[in-house]
């Protein structure tokens, strides 16, 4: 017997994704936020910003895009013919304006033409705009026209904070998102462990445990995990490590031998969660460490703790920079130190706000940021932990929970 | 015995990189042309821009990077000072501006205000200077103040193309750094190729051929090979498809699930070497294909076929566009079509010249072309293979050799 269950009586299944009435409520206080600052309607060029109000997902090239939101009616996107389709998968998108190609098709019109047409139908040429760029960026050799000459009737003002600020305090669902990712992270981390071996290269070990975690990671997901794209720009999940005298450069380079006794690692391991990411580095050391060693990595860990305690709403970013680099200083290490404490993370690995003396973002529940005050000896090694902290009501919730202990990290 | 052989009167050995005398022939290069345009300095953001002319490799982040060109004197570079053990190992600049983070170290000035110093220090500040964009970019929520502000005094004009228009023209070393890519990049594929069996799911596939190419390349380059960094954000070697209906989007999303009997696949696979990239892309199908595929499948073979003829020094670019164009017409598919026909690569895998109908650049030889035009059947599958065509004095190169036809591309 054969029985047929129609797939809309089925109840709903997880996924990871964010769900499309919030990123309608994310419009709506887009527009709020405009019309509050007399702007008739907002450009966005970044893929991130559009991502963040829309379902389309896509990877800049010089084919410039653009989405706009005007106060009322649709949302309006600028695309390639190439992402016609694509594009067509995004229902929110009511009006949809597609050029033949970059740097022009046979009409000879340049894309930005295009976009001025799609001002023009919804209203908005020759209107006060807001926008996250003047024109499309430097992306892959693209040259065009400012949006102010395309809108030269009308005025531009740069208005890129309307969806920074929103995005700064995630909502449950996006918090969600960033916690599954620091589970996945976990999993590649400890694979990365696993695989770490005297005379094993940095990158034969990065790969394997990158590989093992994805396929893991997609069986155990399924269909509740919302692809974030195609080939290895965006992987399901990254971990890799640099190992030796490079740590002591906060953005080392991989080296192309094996990993040998004595050597330092410092790690990354992270997964892409409907778009969204977390952090995870930790200091490890290949066989016994020496004194030295274990007295940076001990002052790292001191600093660490400094970190977490400093950071609770209704500080400023600036105030919590402060009190770990007092720490730092009471410890007599400042000179070792080459970055500030941590950034936020959310749609993108790195962004604002930053935990620095120069940014006075008041710390607020639901703001995300990685804590990762760092040593660097040159010529010996670096010393770093990186977890993701979430602001709570009264403090943090450490969203990652890899151990951070030195016996746990030697290999 | 020991016997110690001083490393300084070995023998030089094979480096698969560009050498410290091109790169600084290129600088020259610059320097004339700035002075032709009546410019006192360039000021570059782009890091393929910088690394170019440089032997500094990064990734751009939230924390601004310059390179500094004045007409005589020391290259100048603005750095955090996270990068400053890693620029200091580039010995061609001679001016290195450290500033402590973005957004502000404890002095509360702006990276940007570094960079105006680094000027006056070059005796730049208040000059003509050309750059690739008015300020750093939309990177990972930066803002900052445009370099026009920075040197009000002065002026600044956009000169993005003194270094893209250099770009454009590949060197003898450059060439065969592309022609390796090749190498690895046919690799990649054969080994794509050889994963791929019915149940199998794109990323599964993928990871492995690109995880074996990369370790076999990496143990037969040996020395030879230079590192382009770290994780992986650039991927010595990479290699995926995507199947099924999805190929019918040009940029189409990766599928969760295994391949199946009937199934369009269409590939990409390359290699990094010494920073220089290739492109080679084939359409496959898994099991015998139906008449209706291989109709389009030899119609995207003659298209091709026919770009490959139209591509020769003296004509631009248009010309080879509207050959193309006027032969996918020729056959009645014009509807099908969604993209021009190729772009140029080198340091990035699309840069300009693009054959397109908006281009007039003047094709020579020594410049690189993806060949891919491509047919799309709406709810069938994408027809395009891609190749890498190096232009000769009378014709081109197919630098890719990977089999074209469809019994060798056949699961």
């Amino acid at each position: 017997m054969t029985v047929a269950v129609p797939a809309a009586t089925l109840p709903k299944t997880r996924k990871l994704s964010i769900s499309a009435a919030e990123r309608a409520d994310r419009v709506a206080r887009v527009r709020e936020e405009l019309e509050g600052r007399g702007l008739d309607g907002l450009v966005l060029f970044h893929p991130e910003r559009i991502g963040y109000l829309t379902s389309f997902v896509f990877v800049s090239t010089e084919r410039p895009m653009a989405l706009v939101v005007p106060l009322r009616g649709e949302l309006g996107m600028l695309v390639p013919q190439l992402e016609q389709e694509h594009v067509a998968r995004a229902p929110e998108i009511g009006n949809v304006m597609v050029y033949p190609e970059y740097p022009a098709g046979p009409g000879g019109r340049h894309p930005m033409q295009y976009l001025r047409e799609l001002l023009d139908r919804t209203g908005l040429l020759g209107r006060r705009l807001g926008c996250d760029s003047d024109g499309y960026g430097d992306v892959a050799g693209y040259v065009g026209p400012t949006l102010s000459a395309i809108n030269s009737d009308g005025s531009v003002a740069s208005a890129r904070d309307v969806v920074d600020t929103l995005r700064q305090v995630k909502s449950a669902a996006e918090l969600d998102l960033i916690r599954e990712s620091c589970t996945w992270g976990n999993l590649a981390h400890r694979l990365l462990q696993k695989h770490m071996a005297i005379g094993k290269t940095e990158i034969a070990v990065s790969l394997a445990a990158t590989s093992e975690a994805i396929l893991i990671m997609l069986d155990t997901l399924g269909s509740a995990y919302a692809s974030p794209g195609r080939g290895f720009r965006n992987p399901p999940v990254s971990a890799s490590f640099i190992a030796g005298a490079n740590t002591a450069l906060p953005h080392g380079m991989r080296r192309e031998q094996g990993l040998r006794p004595g050597d330092a690692i410092i790690t990354g391991a992270s997964a892409d969660i409907g778009g969204y990411h977390s952090e995870l580095e930790r200091t490890m050391i290949v066989g016994e460490p020496g004194p030295e060693f274990v007295r940076y990595f001990e002052a790292m860990l001191a600093i660490q703790a400094a970190s977490f305690a400093a950071l609770r709403p209704g500080r400023t970013c600036a105030d919590v920079e402060a009190e770990v680099q007092s720490e730092i200083a009471h410890l007599g290490l400042s000179a070792l130190t080459r970055h500030h404490t941590g950034h936020g993370m959310g749609l993108e690995g790195h962004e604002p706000p930053f935990l620095d003396l120069g940014d006075d973002t008041l710390i607020q529940p639901g703001m995300v940021f990685s804590l990762e005050p760092g040593l660097y000896v040159p010529g010996v090694a670096g010393f770093r932990h990186s977890d993701t902290a979430i602001i709570t009501p009264d403090g943090i919730e450490l969203a990652t929970y890899y151990p951070r202990d030195l016996p746990s990290l030697i290999v």
